[in-house]
Protein backbone atom coordinates (compact mmCIF):
# COMPACT_ATOMS: atom_id res chain seq x y z
CA UNK A 1 0.00 0.00 0.00
CA UNK A 2 1.51 3.62 -1.02
CA UNK A 3 0.44 6.64 -0.92
CA UNK A 4 0.70 10.33 -1.80
CA UNK A 5 0.42 11.33 -5.43
CA UNK A 6 4.51 11.47 -6.85
CA UNK A 7 4.73 8.36 -5.03
CA UNK A 8 2.06 6.32 -6.55
CA UNK A 9 2.73 7.68 -10.03
CA UNK A 10 6.18 6.39 -9.39
CA UNK A 11 5.62 2.95 -8.29
CA UNK A 12 2.54 3.09 -11.01
CA UNK A 13 5.21 3.84 -13.78
CA UNK A 14 7.76 1.01 -12.64
CA UNK A 15 7.18 -2.80 -13.22
CA UNK A 16 5.24 -3.06 -9.81
CA UNK A 17 1.64 -4.48 -11.00
CA UNK A 18 -0.94 -2.28 -9.85
CA UNK A 19 -4.13 -3.70 -8.17
CA UNK A 20 -5.94 -1.09 -7.18
CA UNK A 21 -6.17 2.51 -7.07
CA UNK A 22 -7.99 5.05 -4.73
CA UNK A 23 -8.19 8.91 -5.43
CA UNK A 24 -10.11 11.55 -3.96
CA UNK A 25 -9.93 13.77 -7.52
CA UNK A 26 -9.10 11.12 -9.75
CA UNK A 27 -9.74 13.33 -12.94
CA UNK A 28 -5.94 14.85 -11.68
CA UNK A 29 -3.97 11.65 -12.06
CA UNK A 30 -1.89 11.79 -14.72
CA UNK A 31 -0.18 8.31 -15.43
CA UNK A 32 -2.00 7.14 -18.94
CA UNK A 33 -3.90 4.18 -19.08
CA UNK A 34 -4.45 3.95 -15.44
CA UNK A 35 -8.30 3.99 -13.89
CA UNK A 36 -8.25 5.54 -10.28
CA UNK A 37 -11.80 4.37 -8.66
CA UNK A 38 -13.40 8.11 -6.92
CA UNK A 39 -12.90 7.60 -3.08
CA UNK A 40 -14.27 10.51 -0.15
CA UNK A 41 -11.92 12.14 1.94
CA UNK A 42 -13.55 10.18 5.10
CA UNK A 43 -13.59 6.64 3.04
CA UNK A 44 -9.53 7.35 2.51
CA UNK A 45 -9.04 7.93 6.06
CA UNK A 46 -10.73 4.53 7.30
CA UNK A 47 -8.22 2.92 5.06
CA UNK A 48 -4.99 5.09 5.33
CA UNK A 49 -1.78 4.37 7.73
CA UNK A 50 -1.37 8.27 7.33
CA UNK A 51 -2.50 10.73 10.15
CA UNK A 52 -3.85 13.25 7.27
CA UNK A 53 -4.20 11.42 4.03
CA UNK A 54 -3.13 13.07 0.81
CA UNK A 55 -5.73 11.95 -1.46
CA UNK A 56 -3.99 9.22 -3.70
CA UNK A 57 -4.04 5.31 -2.42
CA UNK A 58 -2.25 2.33 -4.36
CA UNK A 59 -2.71 -1.29 -3.63
CA UNK A 60 0.30 -2.96 -5.48
CA UNK A 61 1.20 -6.28 -5.75
CA UNK A 62 4.58 -7.52 -3.87
CA UNK A 63 6.75 -7.79 -6.44
CA UNK A 64 8.68 -10.86 -6.69
CA UNK A 65 12.57 -9.89 -7.17
CA UNK A 66 15.51 -12.36 -8.55
CA UNK A 67 17.22 -14.14 -5.34
CA UNK A 68 20.45 -13.31 -7.00
CA UNK A 69 22.56 -10.39 -5.36
CA UNK A 70 24.69 -8.77 -8.26
CA UNK A 71 25.69 -5.39 -6.74
CA UNK A 72 29.29 -4.61 -6.22
CA UNK A 73 28.88 -3.56 -2.63
CA UNK A 74 26.04 -5.14 -0.35
CA UNK A 75 24.34 -3.58 2.38
CA UNK A 76 23.26 -5.87 5.18
CA UNK A 77 20.93 -5.15 8.14
CA UNK A 78 20.97 -7.15 11.13
CA UNK A 79 17.55 -6.41 13.41
CA UNK A 80 16.83 -2.75 11.96
CA UNK A 81 13.22 -2.46 13.70
CA UNK A 82 12.41 1.83 12.86
CA UNK A 83 10.72 1.97 9.07
CA UNK A 84 11.21 5.46 8.85
CA UNK A 85 15.25 4.42 9.03
CA UNK A 86 14.74 1.39 7.04
CA UNK A 87 12.64 3.76 4.18
CA UNK A 88 15.39 6.00 4.65
CA UNK A 89 18.19 3.67 3.95
CA UNK A 90 16.39 2.24 1.03
CA UNK A 91 16.16 5.78 -0.78
CA UNK A 92 20.12 5.86 0.41
CA UNK A 93 21.37 3.10 -1.36
CA UNK A 94 19.01 4.07 -4.75
CA UNK A 95 21.24 7.17 -4.27
CA UNK A 96 24.67 5.53 -4.21
CA UNK A 97 23.72 2.85 -6.86
CA UNK A 98 23.88 -0.06 -4.25
CA UNK A 99 21.01 -2.39 -5.63
CA UNK A 100 20.86 -5.24 -3.05
CA UNK A 101 20.18 -5.17 0.57
CA UNK A 102 19.94 -8.25 2.55
CA UNK A 103 18.19 -8.01 5.89
CA UNK A 104 18.52 -10.88 9.09
CA UNK A 105 14.68 -11.89 9.37
CA UNK A 106 14.02 -10.11 12.15
CA UNK A 107 14.61 -6.83 10.39
CA UNK A 108 11.61 -5.12 10.15
CA UNK A 109 9.01 -5.76 6.70
CA UNK A 110 9.89 -3.47 3.93
CA UNK A 111 6.56 -3.36 2.57
CA UNK A 112 5.69 -1.79 5.99
CA UNK A 113 3.75 1.48 5.13
CA UNK A 114 5.67 3.40 7.04
CA UNK A 115 9.17 1.95 4.92
CA UNK A 116 7.13 2.83 1.91
CA UNK A 117 6.14 6.13 2.72
CA UNK A 118 10.11 7.28 3.54
CA UNK A 119 11.35 5.58 0.10
CA UNK A 120 9.83 7.91 -2.13
CA UNK A 121 9.66 5.52 -4.76
CA UNK A 122 13.36 4.29 -4.27
CA UNK A 123 11.77 0.23 -3.37
CA UNK A 124 10.96 0.03 -7.44
CA UNK A 125 15.16 0.14 -7.93
CA UNK A 126 16.78 -1.65 -4.83
CA UNK A 127 16.05 -5.54 -4.04
CA UNK A 128 15.42 -6.63 -0.81
CA UNK A 129 15.93 -9.73 0.55
CA UNK A 130 15.78 -11.15 3.56
CA UNK A 131 18.00 -14.35 4.72
CA UNK A 132 19.19 -15.92 7.57
CA UNK A 133 22.55 -13.62 8.22
CA UNK A 134 24.40 -16.73 9.60
CA UNK A 135 24.07 -18.70 6.77
CA UNK A 136 24.81 -15.66 3.96
CA UNK A 137 27.68 -14.47 5.58
CA UNK A 138 29.50 -17.53 5.80
CA UNK A 139 29.05 -18.16 2.27
CA UNK A 140 30.92 -15.06 0.95
CA UNK A 141 33.94 -14.36 -0.03
CA UNK A 142 33.84 -10.67 0.09
CA UNK A 143 35.23 -9.12 2.80
CA UNK A 144 32.38 -7.71 5.31
CA UNK A 145 32.41 -4.57 7.17
CA UNK A 146 31.06 -3.90 10.07
CA UNK A 147 30.14 -0.08 12.02
CA UNK A 148 31.51 -0.42 15.81
CA UNK A 149 32.39 2.41 18.66
CA UNK A 150 35.83 1.06 18.65
CA UNK A 151 36.56 -0.05 14.93
CA UNK A 152 38.93 1.46 12.60
CA UNK A 153 38.67 5.07 11.77
CA UNK A 154 36.57 4.85 8.27
CA UNK A 155 38.56 8.19 7.28
CA UNK A 156 41.88 6.04 7.53
CA UNK A 157 40.56 2.69 5.51
CA UNK A 158 41.03 2.29 2.46
CA UNK A 159 37.70 0.55 1.23
CA UNK A 160 37.95 -2.29 -1.87
CA UNK A 161 35.82 -1.67 -4.88
CA UNK A 162 33.38 -5.07 -3.74
CA UNK A 163 32.33 -5.81 -0.15
CA UNK A 164 29.40 -6.04 2.34
CA UNK A 165 28.51 -3.44 4.85
CA UNK A 166 26.99 -3.93 8.40
CA UNK A 167 24.71 -2.16 9.92
CA UNK A 168 22.87 -2.96 13.38
CA UNK A 169 20.44 -2.76 15.26
CA UNK A 170 19.04 1.09 16.59
CA UNK A 171 19.62 -0.38 20.29
CA UNK A 172 22.18 -2.92 20.49
CA UNK A 173 24.07 -2.45 17.62
CA UNK A 174 25.54 -5.29 15.19
CA UNK A 175 24.53 -8.94 17.20
CA UNK A 176 26.92 -11.39 18.74
CA UNK A 177 27.08 -13.75 15.75
CA UNK A 178 27.19 -11.66 13.24
CA UNK A 179 30.13 -9.49 14.47
CA UNK A 180 32.02 -12.60 14.44
CA UNK A 181 31.62 -13.07 10.77
CA UNK A 182 32.76 -9.65 10.59
CA UNK A 183 36.45 -9.61 9.11
CA UNK A 184 37.18 -5.81 9.38
CA UNK A 185 35.75 -3.45 12.20
CA UNK A 186 35.12 0.45 10.95
CA UNK A 187 33.67 2.92 13.29
CA UNK A 188 33.16 7.04 12.36
CA UNK A 189 35.01 9.78 14.18
CA UNK A 190 33.12 11.81 16.96
CA UNK A 191 34.50 15.16 16.81
CA UNK A 192 34.51 17.59 20.17
CA UNK A 193 33.35 16.17 23.72
CA UNK A 194 32.45 12.59 23.70
CA UNK A 195 28.70 13.76 24.60
CA UNK A 196 26.67 11.59 21.70
CA UNK A 197 25.83 8.04 22.53
CA UNK A 198 25.69 7.06 18.85
CA UNK A 199 24.55 8.37 15.11
CA UNK A 200 21.54 7.71 13.98
CA UNK A 201 21.94 4.15 12.13
CA UNK A 202 20.80 6.20 8.83
CA UNK A 203 22.70 8.78 9.71
CA UNK A 204 25.92 6.53 9.81
CA UNK A 205 24.53 4.41 6.69
CA UNK A 206 24.93 7.98 4.32
CA UNK A 207 28.21 8.00 5.30
CA UNK A 208 29.52 5.12 4.89
CA UNK A 209 27.87 4.23 1.81
CA UNK A 210 29.31 7.81 0.63
CA UNK A 211 32.87 6.72 1.25
CA UNK A 212 32.17 3.76 -0.21
CA UNK A 213 31.57 5.41 -3.78
CA UNK A 214 34.78 8.07 -2.94
CA UNK B 1 8.02 18.43 27.12
CA UNK B 2 10.63 15.15 26.83
CA UNK B 3 9.79 11.93 26.91
CA UNK B 4 11.16 8.52 28.00
CA UNK B 5 13.43 7.37 30.68
CA UNK B 6 16.93 7.72 29.31
CA UNK B 7 16.16 10.98 27.64
CA UNK B 8 14.22 12.57 30.52
CA UNK B 9 17.30 11.56 32.61
CA UNK B 10 19.93 13.40 30.25
CA UNK B 11 17.92 16.89 30.33
CA UNK B 12 17.59 16.37 34.16
CA UNK B 13 21.00 16.17 34.57
CA UNK B 14 21.83 19.11 31.87
CA UNK B 15 21.58 22.80 33.07
CA UNK B 16 18.06 22.64 31.87
CA UNK B 17 15.73 23.67 34.53
CA UNK B 18 13.14 21.43 35.03
CA UNK B 19 9.39 22.45 36.14
CA UNK B 20 7.77 18.92 36.56
CA UNK B 21 8.00 15.71 36.36
CA UNK B 22 5.65 12.68 36.13
CA UNK B 23 6.63 9.09 36.10
CA UNK B 24 4.20 6.24 36.00
CA UNK B 25 7.03 4.39 37.80
CA UNK B 26 8.30 7.08 40.19
CA UNK B 27 10.56 4.55 42.15
CA UNK B 28 12.79 3.78 39.37
CA UNK B 29 13.72 7.17 38.13
CA UNK B 30 17.56 7.12 39.06
CA UNK B 31 18.55 10.76 39.14
CA UNK B 32 19.14 11.93 42.73
CA UNK B 33 17.53 15.03 44.14
CA UNK B 34 14.95 15.04 41.70
CA UNK B 35 10.86 14.54 42.67
CA UNK B 36 8.87 12.34 40.34
CA UNK B 37 4.92 12.78 40.66
CA UNK B 38 3.16 9.72 40.00
CA UNK B 39 0.87 9.34 37.07
CA UNK B 40 -1.20 6.29 36.01
CA UNK B 41 -0.75 4.97 32.32
CA UNK B 42 -4.55 6.92 31.62
CA UNK B 43 -3.57 10.00 32.57
CA UNK B 44 -0.30 10.06 30.64
CA UNK B 45 -1.64 8.50 27.68
CA UNK B 46 -3.80 11.86 27.85
CA UNK B 47 -1.15 14.49 27.89
CA UNK B 48 1.31 12.59 25.93
CA UNK B 49 2.27 13.71 22.46
CA UNK B 50 3.42 9.97 21.87
CA UNK B 51 1.06 7.01 20.39
CA UNK B 52 2.79 4.55 22.91
CA UNK B 53 3.85 6.72 26.14
CA UNK B 54 6.73 5.31 27.37
CA UNK B 55 5.89 5.84 31.45
CA UNK B 56 8.03 9.19 31.84
CA UNK B 57 7.36 12.47 31.26
CA UNK B 58 9.28 15.86 32.48
CA UNK B 59 8.64 19.58 31.58
CA UNK B 60 11.29 21.83 31.38
CA UNK B 61 11.70 25.63 30.83
CA UNK B 62 12.73 26.27 27.66
CA UNK B 63 16.37 27.43 28.20
CA UNK B 64 18.02 30.97 27.45
CA UNK B 65 21.39 30.61 25.52
CA UNK B 66 23.71 32.84 24.58
CA UNK B 67 22.80 34.68 21.27
CA UNK B 68 26.97 34.54 20.33
CA UNK B 69 27.36 32.23 17.92
CA UNK B 70 30.70 30.95 18.06
CA UNK B 71 31.04 27.02 16.44
CA UNK B 72 34.00 27.43 13.96
CA UNK B 73 31.51 25.71 11.24
CA UNK B 74 27.96 27.12 11.77
CA UNK B 75 24.85 25.10 10.31
CA UNK B 76 22.62 27.46 8.73
CA UNK B 77 19.00 25.77 8.01
CA UNK B 78 16.63 27.15 5.40
CA UNK B 79 13.02 26.70 6.13
CA UNK B 80 13.66 23.20 7.15
CA UNK B 81 10.12 21.78 7.99
CA UNK B 82 10.25 18.11 9.25
CA UNK B 83 10.57 18.05 13.18
CA UNK B 84 12.14 14.37 12.69
CA UNK B 85 14.51 15.63 10.53
CA UNK B 86 15.44 18.83 12.80
CA UNK B 87 15.89 16.24 15.82
CA UNK B 88 18.17 13.63 13.66
CA UNK B 89 20.56 17.31 12.08
CA UNK B 90 20.65 18.36 16.02
CA UNK B 91 22.01 15.20 17.26
CA UNK B 92 24.33 15.07 14.06
CA UNK B 93 25.36 18.58 14.90
CA UNK B 94 26.26 16.88 18.45
CA UNK B 95 28.02 14.80 17.48
CA UNK B 96 30.39 16.40 14.61
CA UNK B 97 30.89 19.05 17.28
CA UNK B 98 28.71 21.71 15.60
CA UNK B 99 27.47 23.70 18.70
CA UNK B 100 25.42 26.38 16.77
CA UNK B 101 22.51 26.11 13.90
CA UNK B 102 21.02 28.86 12.97
CA UNK B 103 17.28 28.36 11.48
CA UNK B 104 15.25 30.41 9.43
CA UNK B 105 11.80 32.15 10.90
CA UNK B 106 10.18 29.50 9.31
CA UNK B 107 12.08 26.63 10.23
CA UNK B 108 10.23 23.89 12.62
CA UNK B 109 10.11 24.86 16.02
CA UNK B 110 13.05 23.18 18.28
CA UNK B 111 11.02 22.58 21.16
CA UNK B 112 8.07 20.78 18.98
CA UNK B 113 7.79 17.33 20.92
CA UNK B 114 8.37 15.31 18.04
CA UNK B 115 11.84 17.22 17.58
CA UNK B 116 12.55 16.52 20.80
CA UNK B 117 11.89 12.95 20.83
CA UNK B 118 14.43 12.73 17.67
CA UNK B 119 17.25 14.26 19.24
CA UNK B 120 17.98 12.37 22.14
CA UNK B 121 19.24 14.88 24.78
CA UNK B 122 21.49 16.22 22.10
CA UNK B 123 19.53 19.45 22.29
CA UNK B 124 21.03 20.31 25.73
CA UNK B 125 24.55 20.43 24.12
CA UNK B 126 23.32 22.69 20.79
CA UNK B 127 22.28 26.41 20.91
CA UNK B 128 19.76 26.77 18.01
CA UNK B 129 19.28 30.59 16.95
CA UNK B 130 16.28 31.68 15.01
CA UNK B 131 17.35 34.48 12.88
CA UNK B 132 16.61 36.65 10.19
CA UNK B 133 19.16 35.03 7.60
CA UNK B 134 19.26 37.42 4.84
CA UNK B 135 20.59 39.59 8.19
CA UNK B 136 22.90 37.05 9.50
CA UNK B 137 24.38 35.86 6.13
CA UNK B 138 24.89 39.27 5.07
CA UNK B 139 26.91 40.14 8.91
CA UNK B 140 29.47 37.46 8.43
CA UNK B 141 32.62 37.37 6.84
CA UNK B 142 32.82 33.48 7.03
CA UNK B 143 32.69 31.64 3.43
CA UNK B 144 29.32 30.45 3.24
CA UNK B 145 28.68 26.84 1.64
CA UNK B 146 25.14 25.67 -0.24
CA UNK B 147 24.07 22.68 -0.97
CA UNK B 148 22.64 22.71 -4.92
CA UNK B 149 22.26 19.88 -7.47
CA UNK B 150 24.36 21.78 -9.84
CA UNK B 151 27.12 22.59 -7.22
CA UNK B 152 30.65 21.45 -7.06
CA UNK B 153 31.47 17.86 -6.42
CA UNK B 154 31.70 18.16 -2.47
CA UNK B 155 34.72 14.82 -2.92
CA UNK B 156 36.54 17.18 -4.85
CA UNK B 157 36.58 20.13 -2.58
CA UNK B 158 39.02 21.15 0.30
CA UNK B 159 36.92 23.06 2.87
CA UNK B 160 38.27 25.32 5.33
CA UNK B 161 38.58 25.34 8.94
CA UNK B 162 35.83 27.88 9.56
CA UNK B 163 32.15 28.68 7.52
CA UNK B 164 28.98 28.29 7.16
CA UNK B 165 26.77 25.29 6.26
CA UNK B 166 23.43 25.84 4.57
CA UNK B 167 20.68 23.05 4.04
CA UNK B 168 17.47 23.66 2.87
CA UNK B 169 14.06 23.40 2.21
CA UNK B 170 12.39 19.21 1.77
CA UNK B 171 10.86 19.83 -1.31
CA UNK B 172 12.02 23.45 -2.37
CA UNK B 173 15.89 23.39 -1.29
CA UNK B 174 17.79 26.82 -0.34
CA UNK B 175 15.48 29.98 -1.16
CA UNK B 176 16.08 31.85 -3.77
CA UNK B 177 16.96 34.60 -1.32
CA UNK B 178 19.33 33.26 0.36
CA UNK B 179 21.12 31.35 -2.37
CA UNK B 180 22.59 34.34 -3.57
CA UNK B 181 24.38 34.95 -0.22
CA UNK B 182 25.81 31.92 -0.89
CA UNK B 183 29.58 32.46 -1.75
CA UNK B 184 30.27 28.42 -2.93
CA UNK B 185 27.66 26.20 -4.09
CA UNK B 186 28.53 22.68 -3.19
CA UNK B 187 26.52 18.90 -4.12
CA UNK B 188 26.94 14.93 -3.16
CA UNK B 189 27.59 13.24 -5.99
CA UNK B 190 25.12 10.43 -6.82
CA UNK B 191 26.32 6.82 -8.54
CA UNK B 192 24.74 4.31 -10.62
CA UNK B 193 21.44 5.56 -12.51
CA UNK B 194 20.50 9.27 -12.03
CA UNK B 195 17.17 7.62 -10.62
CA UNK B 196 16.53 9.05 -6.96
CA UNK B 197 15.35 12.73 -6.92
CA UNK B 198 17.13 13.78 -4.05
CA UNK B 199 19.19 12.68 -0.77
CA UNK B 200 16.76 13.04 2.32
CA UNK B 201 18.38 16.28 3.95
CA UNK B 202 19.33 14.86 7.25
CA UNK B 203 21.49 12.46 5.26
CA UNK B 204 22.68 15.02 3.28
CA UNK B 205 23.66 16.78 6.38
CA UNK B 206 25.43 13.76 8.20
CA UNK B 207 27.38 13.51 5.21
CA UNK B 208 28.49 16.97 4.79
CA UNK B 209 29.30 17.54 8.73
CA UNK B 210 31.67 14.47 7.98
CA UNK B 211 33.53 15.96 5.28
CA UNK B 212 33.74 19.30 7.30
CA UNK B 213 35.53 17.25 9.83
CA UNK B 214 37.73 15.06 8.17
Amino acid sequence: MVEGKKTVEEVVKSNIQLHKLFAVAPESFTVEGTHATPISNRELSQISSLKNPNGYLGVFQIPKHSEAIVSDWVLVLDGLQDPGNLGTIIRLCDWFGVTDIVCSDDTVDCYNPKVLQATMGSITRVKIHYRNLDIYLQSTSLPIYGTFMDGVNVNNTKLPKKGIMVMGNEGRGISTLVSQLCTDRLSIPQFGGNTTESLNVASATAILLHEIRK
